[in-house]
């Protein structure tokens, strides 16, 4: 099927028109027509080989929305013109017991990534969502709530479940005092879903000049850490803390705002091991955990949730020849609060 | 109340014969003679200065088991002639949400250790274990089953406390796969424990010289972890992890042993902090936490589970004039399991 894309043909180089085939619609496919595909930092840190080697030609892309337009003889789950979406990995193992469980996130064989990893013939490379057609297997795409706009729902497909997934896990809600560290496009999900779960609400980023933003979306307190007094009058204040932020930190005096029995959940993958203080854990009975997106089933979860309650992620649509430069605003935290490359444009 | 003990006269001497006067008995007090007072290496950190400034002359101890002498006229939880047991603290505030939910262990304003600490009066140096007599606000002391033998008894009130709670905090039991990382004087109360919980118990050593013991004292399991490719056989393998081990090691190889939204729980408290690779815990939804030995009510829980599973340290009884060579040699891990100071001796 032949696609129309923007591909990063060789490592740190920018994006450029591509053309490819993709797969045609097998028994269990779907093929949709992007409608909107988000830009997540992850995306960039490939395209540049930050994490490793990576394959190329490379379609980057992993929050995508769109409408179905075609499916195969034995799709049961979307039909012609549903309102689709496509995450972070578009197949797994399916038999393992993390796959069993719905949590193909984990699949103890690894999922396989949306793009810049080989599909589980061992020898396609996936290609994402930069692109204006997608082929994926029925049982790793979900529905999208016909209220929401397709822009803002394009991020949600990794942003938004990288936040819900562990919102629900540490069972954030009424009662719970939980703090978001970093207010951009994992960070702004987090207090959109942590407000409508009925918490109370924190926003901690490092400068006071997100604090409008943080109120407007529903966020009940501002704390700017650059005053290094907040460390103090903060101590043991909550039950959960939502770690969005991958730059270099000293992730000690965080935990030290942790509660009895208090977790900091790690989303934001930073470039060098946290430095933790044993003491800090034992004081409190104090945790440090991670959490990765989220399995299908909860996927779909999240967006019958952000359909009822009329969650979106905030976003700046831009067409596609602005990728590059969308790149290097978002480097710059300059977006508010995630790029969503307009399909049409590509 | 005169009182015979050993004592730290300053950091890093060798203890030696002390007499000093206790408090006399208030009316919520009960005072005990000492059959038998533990010797655990937090003894030795602080005798040492390892763990910052401290007070001196020092009496150590934290490992108290005897038999209560005299009540106050208030007192109502003991009388003459009663087994009684004092831990690691005192007293504490009474009044945070910590204390009042029974976990004096984490109380907001600070525990007051059994020593090197100044009583809630500001001005009392706290004098400790390794002495014949001892008086304690009835609040702040267990009831000791008639069936378990003192001796053993003496460090289940710090290095039993210290691996019971996490073991029933975090759940082990029935169909749970636990490890314990180092068999010493707490590792082995971990095996004890998690065995009588019903889990599935493996040793990880770091040499196969323990295997014995571990395997007689009721381990499934047993793993020498000088073999570096034990990490790889055994990857995603354990729900939960208790680390007794307070030397430096790795600990991003054991967190990869931790299968999905397991938890490595760290009990020694290591001199540096620890170099925690973020990106293996988002691989599993995996955690870090500590744990700090347990409150009076799960103190006096675990006293009653070992009179009924008949489960007691395994220690080497010493007489007073022995506790130096007794450091050495417990600094050397050259002890089966315990050393536990005979207070006839002293």
């Amino acid at each position: 099927m032949n696609t129309r894309a923007y591909a990063v043909m060789e490592a740190r180089k920018p994006l450029v028109p591509y053309e490819f085939d993709r797969r045609e619609v097998g028994a269990h496919d779907v093929a949709l027509d992007i409608a909107y595909s988000g830009i997540c930092h992850s995306d960039i840190h490939q395209a540049r080989e930050e994490w490793g080697p990576a394959i190329f030609p490379m379609v980057p892309g992993h929050e995508i929305a769109g409408t179905v337009t075609s499916v195969g003889a034995s799709v049961t789950k979307f039909k012609v013109g549903d309102k689709i979406g496509v995450g972070v990995f578009v197949d797994s193992c399916r038999t393992c017991e993390n796959c069993v469980a719905g949590l193909q996130q984990y699949c103890l064989e690894g999922m396989t990534g949306t793009y810049n990893q080989l599909e589980r013939d061992g020898k396609t490379p996936a290609m994402g969502g930069y692109s204006n057609r997608f082929v994926i297997n029925e049982d790793y795409a979900v529905h999208i709530p016909a209220n929401l706009p397709l822009e803002g729902v394009a991020p949600l497909l990794c942003a938004g479940i990288t936040l819900y997934s562990p919102i629900k896990h540490w069972k954030v809600g009424p009662g719970k005092k939980v703090a978001v560290m970093g207010l951009g496009g994992l960070g702004h999900m987090g207090v959109k879903f942590a407000v409508a779960m009925g918490a109370e609400v924190t926003v901690l980023s490092h400068s006071p000049k997100k604090k409008d933003d943080a109120l407007s979306m529903g966020a009940h307190h501002f704390v700017a850490t650059n005053d290094e007094s907040v460390f103090k009058t903060h101590t043991k204040s909550f039950d959960v803390i939502l770690n969005t932020v991958s730059a270099e930190i000293d992730i000690d005096k965080y935990i030290s705002l942790l509660k009895l029995n208090g977790t900091l959940v790690v989303i934001g993958l930073p470039g060098k091991p946290y430095a933790v203080n044993v003491g800090t854990l034992l004081n409190g009975r104090r945790g440090i955990a991670g959490s990765m997106i989220g399995g299908i089933p909860e996927l779909q979860e999240m967006l019958n949730f952000c359909g009822e309650k009329n969650i979106v992620s905030d976003v700046e649509v831009i067409k596609a020849d602005y990728i590059n430069e969308a790149y290097e605003r978002t480097v710059a935290s300059d977006v508010k609060y995630r790029f969503v490359i307009d399909a049409s444009t590509i």
